[in-house]
Formats: structure tokens, C-alpha cells, sequence
């Protein structure tokens, strides 16, 4: 069996010098486009004034043409009187002005005594309220030089100097070919419902990317792992295209065909970046083309396009590439990072007080939606080995800053009404978002005592009193002024396999041979819960199988249990119903929302507790079982 | 004759109260959409994954899948093997593990010893190197909101969870309506060269805006400005839009009829806004949908467009509006502007030392040119009476902060062929911008004394000595060391309508009572020249007609004389030729450049010479006519 190695390994900036030297095969030709649809089209050459703007001396304002000197005297005591169409002329704001008159006057200040004759009541000087021919455009001046990314505006003023059709480049013509023996078209995802499969989505995400970046995506439909039918599809395509993309089988397995390909019919320059998503990347040039392996993850395939693809279109449309809006942040907490590789960490910002906060998403280059939650990318530097706690950094946003100004930073337990929540709170005008991390209610509440969010979900119970929260409250948040706004009563149970195949009655059974646990992390108001339950039924956890197991969220624990991975996870009903499975009640909780006096009169606050409080919230909340409303929304005093 | 006036006139603050209640009458539907097809579209509804991503538990890794307990007890010492078939099988990234597995040992640490048998030296431990069902997405959750803006990242994540089509919001569709009887279309041009008409191109600005900003634009052709006409046209395609847009006719002219038609068939909400510019602003309502009458003057119509149009658009598709990036600049000179009115005041910035600059571009709302060469826009709040020389202020950037930064700000004489070193500058990669500003070799020389450009462009020569620029750059720059590059010897010369009609000779026909001169302003090299030479001649400048009418450019010179304003103005060969006039040649004169030897070496000046020495640059200058380049480029010494 053949096996990949990385060979030409490169760090980011020399893979970045690659690219640069790679841009310059591709050779952009011109083709004409009428300029009322060449917006976001670069210029091809240098453009000139057809014609002046205005092309003739023009009324500035509405009101009559005149010769100035024949208004020269008059005054508000000795008024003129001139006769239409003897030297004055009415004219509109754009109309030419007639031969032998220099000035207008506003019709504002005229007034017409009959058809014939009009009064004025002072002298006009030369041009006043003309616009003189070129004052904007003057015919011949350079309008726009070469490789100018033509605006909106700039429609305007190529019409104005007279241009009906203008040169541009040609967009760069980008073929993206995806490979995997594993994917199915997304057509196919209707026929494949009850054969669970793989959709290829990298191909559809890079073909926007290209668009947005001003070239012309090609998109091939999905190729099998197999080298010669890989190659055959790369030679009868490619010559459409300036730049190839091949997705997957750039990495090291048996089946990565994609060095071998590019070996045989061109070179490879680079392969694997020291990048972290992204390392498997490939750059190669093929038949006098650019191309680049581009890996298979989602994650990375999209890191890879970013870095070194996107520089790549910009140098071949000779444009300067954007930066996106920065700002700084503290980290949530302490983040490690490889030292020797530059990571693209996705976290999700908010500004708590007058200090913006990054809390890290996953990091698995697998996980797409690490992408498209984040609120923007923290890159941690090569040469770096992480951020500590309180160490400053910035984050390149992707998203408008506004929004994250309108962010509620949301820590501590999941629950699956705050989806619903985050849904309501978006519809009234201008949108507040929900960004809620789960990391387990003691989680919750220590984030509050570091003050890096606004608030925290809880659902702990005492173990001695059996009373929620309020003890921890007291007891972690001495001297913090915090107001307490209930959310939901909830069931959590045992979440099991649907009809109950191994017969399970209650948490005693969890001490059977034959049944796997799935646990929830410690800190966790429900790993606190079971804890308590275990300990009232004199259970031991060491002696549950699988206790050991920690999933964070409900939906992980019910998603274990429903793949057959584990038998049974304590969980709220909500997740059981979602996933389809069957739930054996253990106990009701009371799940509550815990926010620093401080922050209580900010309006996203307020508009967050009008949510929770509105009957449309409640519903919905009933909607998905297992909750109870009956005092949700209430102030809770201790 | 009717007239209007402003009778319903808002501050921009009440004009914005009332376009956000009229967003209320805008109700969009819902439509499909192809995945696949959906960026930049607006979720109509929360999306939810209808498949786990990865849908089945996968290999994260090239290598076998085992049940991780049949491997304990390998060591490096005590190597164990495996069956292939047999508990083992090859997997590659992305493939299912097959049943009974649960995990999976990378192909790097696996030592095949034949098709049979393969050896490990390292135990496995569950799930390792395996992507559980549901890592990503968990069917059932909320991937996306209601009201969420799809972007590239956003289609993988789409697809990943089993969506093939999804449902969006329409998008709001904009009737744009253009009247004015002056008006030609764009398709008119080639058929209008010989009887200059004036293009309508609002409606193609404001399509693209349109377009830019999620809406769908219909434009109507132009319509003569006739009450019965435009009201005919707007009651025929009104049904089709949820809102309308007339530009022009809402003023106060004679012919401004956009007002009464509302008035014949809606309401007028508010009408005249204290904005500059945009203040014949119009907003209303017809027929259930808002209107909104948009000045015809370019920069008005843009600037209605995006203080009114624009939040209208977003607030309808529930977007929160992202502002553009600001920076903090200094406004190189003091800024005048009119108390209750808020003024949106285009400007070049650029950054000098650790400083950025702001210069004005011309203030008339009919300039599109101060739009599209504009790198951003300074507004002045309407309780403001303008800016003095040093107060901080923010401009928002109309284009990528790395292009300002990359911007060479020059200020100074003008001269054609800095059009032509702009164009080559741009040409290299990364591209450098060259920003002039033409207020004279005298104005030039000042701003290099305040600090507020990387360099000037001279010609100034001693009346006494006859000297150029050097007496000058020892007098107003003492204690400042810079360098000198001179950059042509051009021909300065009476500029004269074609053909010669009123037979002149020279300076001394300036005399002649039936000649009307146009002069350049004081402080630019060429008046002074104009009044060295006078002298010499004996000729007091007070007897010549036009002395005292000043242009800034030679360009603007040119076009005077060309459009019959005047019959001759001193300015050099090229733009005459430019313009196809006559020329008498007067003096030959030095043009150079002056850089404080303090940003002598920044990168972006030494392209800039690298440029001015470059063989193409000398070859379009020589083409241009009138100009000298045997020294060009040169450093000179004094």
C-alpha cells in the first residue's frame, strides 16, 4: 500500500510567498461589459472622459436665464423689470442655458407680473447658479485608472463622462473539483433519508466564497477516490479554468490520490501548512495552472481557501485585499495552542461592561458549525503557545460589530428553551441575540464571579436542603448584587432507547451489567442532581458502567443514547422527545437565570426578560414537553 | 404657475423616525430557495437539522477501525496482531466504522505484515480517532433563526444537516422610477455624441445599492416631467413593488410634480430633510406602500438613498445595518458648515507620519467625482457650525483601511501627468495609491510646512532671480530637511480657443478689450509665472478682462476656454491638447517634487520614484505633449 507523506511541509508565510509567486500564471484577458452591469468588475485599462459633465452650461437651480449685466441696478427700492423671451428665459435645475445668457436667477426671487414681464429685485452676478460645463467631469481626464474595482457610485460617473460599455478583466475562472467515495450530491439527500450519508457541501461553500471574491466558480460534480478517475476528470477539465481547487484527498491516507495526480502531470510546491485547521493543503501547479489540494474537513477546507486562495484571486485581479474590522478581547479563559502552527481559533465575542470577552467553540476542523456560530477568528501565532486568562488579544470579526453590541453573553447550563429564546429575541427591531455557552450551572456561576457575561443559566440543587440555587448564589457570589429571574420548572429522567429494549425501570437499574451509562461533566446542575439521586438510593457510582463517559449538553447525551452507544443518560424530557426516545422521570427541577444587578437596567437585558415574560415564549416552551411555565418570567427574592 | 415649498420639513433624525414607521408597511413573503442558492438570503423561519452531522459514526482518521478492548495489552514490547476481517478493517477518513467497532488506530501506527495480518505496538482506548454521530450538528437543533442572513459558511452547514431547499424571505422589491424631461438613457449615448444630452444614472446607482443591499430593483424607463405622465407611470407599476422611489421632481421647481401626485393619491409624510446634501428629500405613502421622492442631483440621491432608503431596506429583511470602519483624522483645513443642517462632507484621507489627514472634496451635490474619489465621508452634525483646523473628528471609510494606509498624499500644483503616475503606480502589487489635490505650488509648500502630505508638487519660479522652487523651498521650509526629484520641464503657454478666430499673438493682446481672459488662482505656480512675465511686459494686470475670474486646474482653464466662457488662459500644452484648443507658447518651466527627507524612505516614496524613473512612465508623458523628460527622476541639489 502507497503512502503519503508530507514532504514539502511549509509554515503559513512561506506557503503565503508560494501563493504570490503561484498568482502570477494566471493571466486575466479583457472583455466588455455595459457599464450599468459592471459593478464589482475590475477596470482593464485606464478610463477617459468621453464627454464633459455637464456637457453644457446648465441651471443650478429653477428660476430664469439671464444676461447678468441686464440685471445690474436693480435693488429691493428700484426694482427691474424684464420681458420674457427678450433676454430671460425660464429654465428647470439640469436645462441648458440659452445661448448669450451667464446667469439664473432662483424663481424664488422672481416675480412675475404677467405672462410678458418679469421683476427682479436684485442684480445677478456672472454664472451665478450655472453649472459650467465640466465642472464635475471635464472631457479626456482620466475618470478611473486601471485595476479599479468599480462601486455603485462609480456607475454614475461612468455615465456621466459618457461610457455606455467599458473594458474589464475577465473574472478568474476557478474549477473546483470534489473528491470522496463517501459523498452524495445534495439532490441526493432526499432519496438518502433512510441511508444515512454524507453530503459534499465543501464544493458549495468555496463556489460562494469565489463569488464573493469576484471570480467564476466551476463546480464538478463529485469524483470517487480512484487516482485514474480523479486524473481523467482533472485533464478534461481544466482547461476551462485559470485556478483548480480539488477537495480531499490531499492528506496522508491511502486513498489521497491528489499529490500523485499532480506529481504526475505537474509539480508540488508545498505540501502540508503549518496551519491548525488546515494542514493537509496542498499547492501545486498544473499544465501552466495554479492548483491547490484543498483539504476534506469543512473547517479546514474553508481556513485553506481564506489564506491561501482568496490572496491568490486578489493578486490575479490586482486588487488589495480587505482586512475585517478587528477588536480586542480578553480570552474566557486560558487557551493552549501548538507551538510551530498558526491556529485559527472560532470564538464567539461579546462586551460585557466595557470589556469585550472571546469564549473559544470547538475546535475540530470537522465541526462547521464551530464557523458559523463564531462571532469571529482569534489567530494564535505560530511562534505562540496559547493566551493566557487575561492576556489581551484581538479577533477578527465576522460579523458586524453592531451585532456584537447587541449580544447577550449567556453562560452556564443548557437548556433547550434558550434556542427558543435566542429565535424570539431576534424578531423586534433592531434584533437582540442570545450567545449561550454551555459549560455546566457551576460553570455558569463562576463566569458571573469573573465578570465575563451577563448572565448565568442555573439549575443547581443543595444537596442537603434540596433547595435550588439560592445557596450557591450565596455561597459563590458573596458580595455580588444579582437578580434572579426564574425560566422554567423541567423533568429530568433517564433518557433510554426507544420501547425500552432492555427494560429499565429506574436508577437502580444502572447498576446492571449489561448497561451502559452516559454521564453529563461534572459542575453540571444534572450531574449534581444524579449525584444526589445516587447517593439518597445508596448507589455507588464507581460501579455504573460508563459513569465515567461526560457528554455537555442534553442533545449530546440523548444523541449517545439514540446511536447506541450508550444504554442511558440522565437528561431533561425535551431532548428524549427531540431525539425520538423514551424517558423514565427521576425528578423536577427548577432552572433559573442569574444577572448581576449592574447589568439589569441594560435595555438587551430588559428586552431579554419581556421575551421570557410574553405568552408567545411560554407557548412555544410547552410545545416541547416536559416544562412547566406556570411561574416563568417571576423575580425571585432570597 | 404652482410652486412648492417645504412645507413638511425634518431634521435627518425625524426623517428617520418616520421611515422606520413606514418600514412597517413593507410585509414580506416567504419563497424557496435551493440551499445551494441561498447566500446572502434571509432565513424566513428557524431552520432545524433534519440529519446528524456526521450522520453515523465516522472515521476521523486514515487507519483501521477495532473494538478498542481487542487491542489492550499491546505494547511497544509486547506488539499483538490482528485479523484484517476479522474485528479489523481498513477505514479511511469520513467512512462509517463498521458495526461492532469503536475505534479507529491511524495508519501510521499500524505495521501491515501481510493481506492477513496486521501488528499494533499501542493499545486503543473507545472511541479514539472517531467522529460520534451528531459531533456537529444533532437533528433537531436549531441551526439557524429566523431572521438570520445566510452566509457562504452558513450553505455547509445547511447542507451537513440535511436541508436540500429552505424557506427565505422574498426579497423587498424597489420600483425606481427616473423623470426629468432633460434626460437621455444610457442606451442614447453613441446616437447623442453630437448634441450633448446629460445621461439618467441615478436609477443605475440606485439599482446597484438596491442590489447591494438585498432588494430586488425594477427600474422604469425615464418619464418627462408632465404630472399626467409620471402619475400614469406610477399607477401602472406600483402593484408590482413594496416600495417606490421617484427621483427628481421633488424639489421646489415649476416642474416639480412628485409632492402633488402623492398628495392626488397617498400622503406626504415629510417633505425637505436638513441634510447636505439630500434635503429635497420626500417621504410618503401610496397606496399601502412607502414612497419616497429622491433628489435628482447625484450626491443627493445617494445620500437620500443610504440615510433613508437603506434602513428602510434592512428594518424590512430584519437586518441589523453594519456601519463602515472608522478612523479619527484631522481635517487639514478649517471647515465651515451650515448650523441645523447635517452635512455629509466627502474626503480623502490619508496617513502621514502617525497621523491621518482628511482634505474636503468639492461640496456641490451635483459632483459625483467628489463620491467616487472620496475615500470616505465626514459628516458634520446638524448642531455644528464646522471644524477647525486641529479637531479630532471620524470619517467613515468608503474603502479598505490597507488602501489609505498604502496612499501617497500629495498636495500641490497640478499636472497631467500625475494621472498618468497614478495609473502606473497602481500597476505593480501590491498597488500604491497617489492622492493629489491641486491647490497650488504655493499651497503645497505650506502643507509640507504643516505636516499634512508626504509631498508637493512645485513650479515655482523668482520673480527676482528667475530661479525655480528652490528659493522658495530655503524661505517657507527653513529647519526642514527634504529632498528634491524633479519630475518634467513642461511648456506653459496662452491657452486659445481652435483655429485662433480673434487672431492673438501673445500676452500683450491680453489688452485688447474684446478679449476675456480666465485666470488660475494666487498662490499656484502659473499666476505667478502669469505676473512675473506681465511685469516684464509692463502690462498692469488690472486692465486685462477675466483677471480676476480664477480656475484651480489647467484642466478647468482648458474647458472655459473650449465652452466659449472665455477667449484665453495661461496653462500648459497638454491640457490644451487635451482639450483640442490652441496654444502660444510663453515659458518653458520646472515641475518637481519635494519629500521631507523623513518619509524619504517609507516604501511607498520609493515606488513612487521607482515609478517617475521607470522608461513607460517617461514614454506616456512624451505622448501627452509639452513636456521635457531628460531629467526626470533625477535627484537635485541645492
Amino acid at each position: 500500500m502507497k503512502r503519503n507523506i508530507y514532504l514539502k511541509k511549509k509554515s503559513l508565510d512561506e506557503a503565503k510567498e508560494v501563493v504570490s509567486k503561484m498568482a502570477g500564471l494566471i493571466r486575466l484577458g479583457k472583455e466588455p461589459v455595459p457599464v450599468v452591469q459592471a459593478v464589482g468588475r475590475v477596470t482593464a485599462e485606464p478610463l477617459f472622459a468621453k464627454t464633459s459633465s455637464p456637457p453644457f452650461h446648465c441651471a443650478a437651480m429653477d428660476g430664469i436665464a439671464v444676461r447678468a449685466e441686464s440685471t445690474y441696478g436693480a435693488t429691493e427700492d428700484a426694482p427691474k423689470t424684464l420681458l420674457v423671451g427678450k433676454g430671460v428665459s425660464f429654465v428647470n435645475t439640469g436645462h441648458p442655458i440659452p445661448p448669450g445668457m451667464n446667469a439664473v436667477i432662483m424663481i424664488e426671487d422672481v416675480h412675475q407680473i404677467d405672462p410678458e414681464r418679469v421683476e427682479i429685485r436684485e442684480a445677478a452676478h456672472p454664472w451665478q447658479h450655472v453649472r459650467s460645463v465640466g465642472e464635475d467631469i471635464v472631457a479626456t481626464e482620466m475618470v478611473f485608472p486601471e485595476n479599479h474595482k468599480l462601486t455603485s457610485y462609480d456607475i454614475g460617473a461612468l455615465l456621466a463622462s459618457g461610457h455606455r460599455e467599458i473594458s474589464v478583466k475577465k473574472k478568474p475562472r476557478v474549477l473546483i473539483l470534489p473528491t470522496g467515495s463517501e459523498l452524495i450530491e445534495p439532490e441526493e439527500i432526499l432519496l438518502s433519508e433512510h441511508s444515512p450519508a454524507i453530503v459534499e457541501s465543501n464544493s458549495y461553500v468555496l463556489r460562494s466564497l469565489v463569488l464573493e471574491d469576484g471570480g467564476e466558480p466551476i463546480r464538478h460534480s463529485i469524483v470517487k477516490d480512484d487516482f485514474s478517475k480523479i486524473r481523467e476528470a482533472l485533464l478534461k477539465s481544466y482547461r476551462e479554468s485559470d485556478l483548480v481547487l480539488i477537495i480531499a484527498g490531499s492528506s496522508a491516507g491511502s486513498e489521497d490520490y491528489t499529490r500523485s495526480i499532480i506529481e504526475e502531470d505537474g509539480e508540488v510546491h508545498a505540501h502540508g501548512i503549518s496551519m491548525m485547521p488546515g494542514k493537509p493543503t496542498l499547492l501545486g501547479s498544473y499544465k501552466d495552472r495554479p492548483i491547490i489540494g484543498i483539504p476534506g474537513y469543512p473547517v479546514s477546507a474553508i481556513m485553506a481557501y481564506e489564506e491561501l486562495v482568496r490572496p491568490l484571486l486578489y493578486r490575479a485581479l490586482h486588487l488589495t485585499r480587505p482586512g475585517r474590522h478587528k477588536i480586542h478581547v480578553l480570552p474566557i479563559r486560558k487557551i493552549p495552542s501548538k507551538l510551530g502552527t498558526e491556529e485559527f481559533l472560532r470564538v464567539n465575542v461579546g462586551r460585557v461592561g466595557n470589556k469585550c470577552f472571546a469564549s473559544p467553540l470547538p475546535r475540530g476542523s470537522g465541526i462547521i458549525t464551530s464557523l458559523t456560530k463564531a462571532d469571529g477568528i482569534l489567530r494564535i501565532p505560530s511562534l505562540s503557545e496559547g493566551l493566557d486568562e487575561n492576556e489581551e488579544t484581538e479577533v477578527e470579526l465576522l460579523k458586524p460589530v453592531e451585532e456584537i453590541l447587541n449580544t447577550v453573553l449567556m453562560v452556564g447550563s443548557h437548556d433547550l428553551t434558550l434556542d427558543l429564546l435566542a429565535n424570539l429575541m431576534r424578531k423586534e427591531y433592531p434584533p437582540i441575540f442570545l450567545s449561550s455557552h454551555s459549560v455546566g450551572s457551576l460553570g455558569g456561576i463562576l463566569a458571573l464571579k469573573s465578570g465575563i457575561c451577563h448572565l448565568a443559566g442555573l439549575h443547581l440543587i443543595d444537596p442537603d436542603t434540596g433547595e435550588y440555587n439560592f445557596p450557591y448564589i450565596k455561597n459563590y457570589l458573596e458580595g455580588m448584587e444579582v437578580r434572579v429571574i426564574h425560566l422554567v420548572h423541567r423533568e429530568q429522567g433517564l433518557i433510554i432507547r426507544r420501547k425500552n429494549p432492555k427494560g429499565l425501570k429506574g436508577l437502580g437499574d444502572l447498576l446492571r451489567e449489561d448497561i451502559l451509562f452516559i454521564n453529563r461533566q461534572k459542575g453540571s446542575g444534572t450531574r449534581i442532581l444524579l449525584d444526589r439521586e445516587l447517593r439518597d438510593l445508596s448507589i455507588d457510582p464507581v460501579q455504573i458502567h460508563g459513569y465515567e463517559q461526560e457528554e455537555f449538553t442534553h442533545m449530546a447525551v440523548a444523541s449517545t443514547v439514540a446511536s447506541g452507544m450508550a444504554d442511558a443518560g440522565l437528561g431533561i424530557l425535551s431532548a428524549a422527545r427531540a431525539m425520538n426516545l423514551d424517558f423514565i422521570p427521576v425528578a423536577k427541577e427548577r432552572y433559573d437565570l442569574v444577572v448581576p444587578s449592574f447589568y439589569f437596567g441594560e435595555e438587551k437585558i430588559q428586552r431579554l426578560i419581556a421575551t421570557i415574560r410574553s405568552e408567545e415564549f411560554k407557548e412555544e416552551v410547552l410545545r416541547l414537553g416536559g416544562y412547566d411555565v406556570s411561574r416563568t418570567g417571576e423575580e425571585l427574592n432570597f
